[in-house]
């Protein structure tokens, strides 16, 4: 996986899920029953370190990825989160006026995020190099989105309203909220992280004027102060902005399911890895379905350059054994 | 409107808003507050007419749009739904196997939908010929989706499970809803619908592939049956099949604010008139702002052939100064 970031030649193209680690696996809801929700997972290096694992030796999947959440920058930031069942993640306070964005602080990953580099440190020694290991961090805008808004949204309005009615205070936010997320990200590459892969979860809500000056600049910023691994930047829907984020100091790009790789390619140019994009609802598809379809993504994709993924994180009722077959099936292609 | 729908030339850019008749008017949440809940106001002709016109009075557009629900059409063929504050529409019983399309039948809008034509024969009279009163559909691939998943969804996994896993139960399915549409537009035209615009809130989460066969196919059927009076396709968040949504039998095309007029004319061709695509966001920004976004988005369509509206429907805590602002630089606005 690292080969194929980086550019250099590769036997087969490696493969990942983004939440492969997660509920699709009956090992991984044991864990899970066991707690009193899904924060205390993710605080507990141990458990997150033995989640992260499962689908390395369950699935076989080419890298593991940390389990974690993209909102622990906003808890290390001064803003707690509880997970409400049924509903996803609830701040009890928001960012409503700039005043509260002064409030903020840049987080300290040693001392408010100790527990995801105890959990990645646990897990490359347990990895003992089988797999590299992806860190990963929320987008900036996706991450201010929720600070605002408190909670998940269809059109993420009272965001967008902030962008528009306290530039400057958004831009103050994000800053901050970039800044937290280069210690961060630094932290995790020191506690043994190998790739690292920023979410942009929303980047495809925004116009392109507003997604260039209030997303992608600070994704530019993060990629321009990270040196030391590759990074792979997944900016879903942003189909809009694929030329411009092929400008930024990146690696790997991660596509949805809508972008195809003639267009991406064409976009962004000869010298990124992709990384996708089958749909993830093929997965409920027949097996010669699911089959076909990804021996179609390997094949416009080509050899080089290409880490295979979903276009999304696997849905959470996903049978593992159509998810091992995409795998299988990446790995025994023979181009 | 109607002229700027059928190519013909206009003095200026005709303007409506989706969502105009609703929450952003006081007068409206008057009316609103007086019942039990939503559908009582969907499902009373009276007042329906009467939170149409409201906008047509209030705000100055240039055309009125039937208050409604695009879930009446589910609610006439079996499957009624409920609205619950907060979370929104709500189904008891959904499509979960091959079996339930079986009893599911095509509504006889005579009979089911009656409040609905009635309303759209009151609001006529009392329009009494000022501006055209638009009706409106969902398309068939929106309306199956609350049907399987029986509410709103971020993923609308479930629906599109059902494409992949009943691809065959699927289709028998948006075929009933499709001949359902179209005696629900016809008895809408009869009531005196002067333009029919079609809803695909979802399409954006199809890939190609399946929204051109599970989508398209049945918008097109629907405009191929109804000649009487322009019709308008809305398709949300489908820029990769622009092509084809071009070559269907309809008058205007609905754009969200991700594309652009030049990429939507050069995809399109000079035959349809656009209609749109404002952020509706940027009505939260200054007033110097928007006056500048809504010229430069009239510029950019240029003057025959575009019906001005935003990109989606206006947000519920939007100022009605700022959507009169907005109408009055489109009215004011010489080429």
């Amino acid at each position: 996986m690292i080969r194929a970031a980086t550019g250099q030649s590769v036997e087969r193209t490696p493969v990942w899920l983004m939440r492969q680690a997660g509920r699709i696996l009956p090992e991984y809801r044991a864990v899970r029953a066991s707690l009193s929700g899904f924060k205390e997972l993710v605080e507990t290096p141990e458990l997150a370190a033995e989640v992260t694992i499962q689908p390395v030796d369950l699935l076989g999947v080419d890298a593991a990825i940390i389990f974690s959440d993209i909102l622990v920058i906003p808890d290390a930031m001064g803003l707690p989160y509880r997970m409400e069942k049924g509903v996803g993640p609830i701040f009890d306070n928001t960012i409503s006026e700039v005043s509260d964005v002064a409030k903020m602080k840049i987080a300290d990953p040693g001392d408010d995020l100790k527990y995801v580099t105890d959990a990645i440190a646990i897990t490359k020694k347990e990895l003992n190099g089988r797999v590299p290991l992806i860190g990963f961090a929320g987008a900036p805008w996706t991450i201010l989105s929720y600070m605002v808004e408190g909670k998940g949204s269809k059109t993420f309005s009272e965001a967008r309203k902030f962008l528009y009615t306290e530039p400057k205070g958004a831009h103050e936010l994000l800053d901050k909220i970039a800044d937290s997320t280069i210690a961060y990200l630094k932290a995790q590459i020191e506690a043994g992280a190998d790739v690292i892969q920023l979410f942009d979860s929303w980047a495809g809500i925004l116009p392109k004027h507003q997604y260039l000056e209030f997303g992608l600049r600070y994704i530019n910023k993060i990629c321009d102060a990270i040196s030391e691994v590759p990074i792979t930047v997944f900016a879903k829907g942003a189909w809009f902005a694929l030329k411009e984020i092929g400008e930024i100091n990146c690696n790997t790009i991660g596509l949805d399911w809508h972008t195809t790789p003639a267009m991406a390619r064409n976009l962004v140019g000869g010298e990124k890895t992709l990384q996708g994009n089958l749909d993830p609802c093929l997965l409920y598809a027949s097996e010669d379905e699911l089959v076909k379809g990804t021996i179609e993504m390997l094949e416009n994709f080509g050899k080089e350059r290409h880490i295979a993924n979903l276009g999304h994180g696997v849905y959470p009722d996903t049978n593992p054994e159509k998810v091992k077959l995409f795998i299988n099936t990446i790995k025994d292609y023979k181009f």
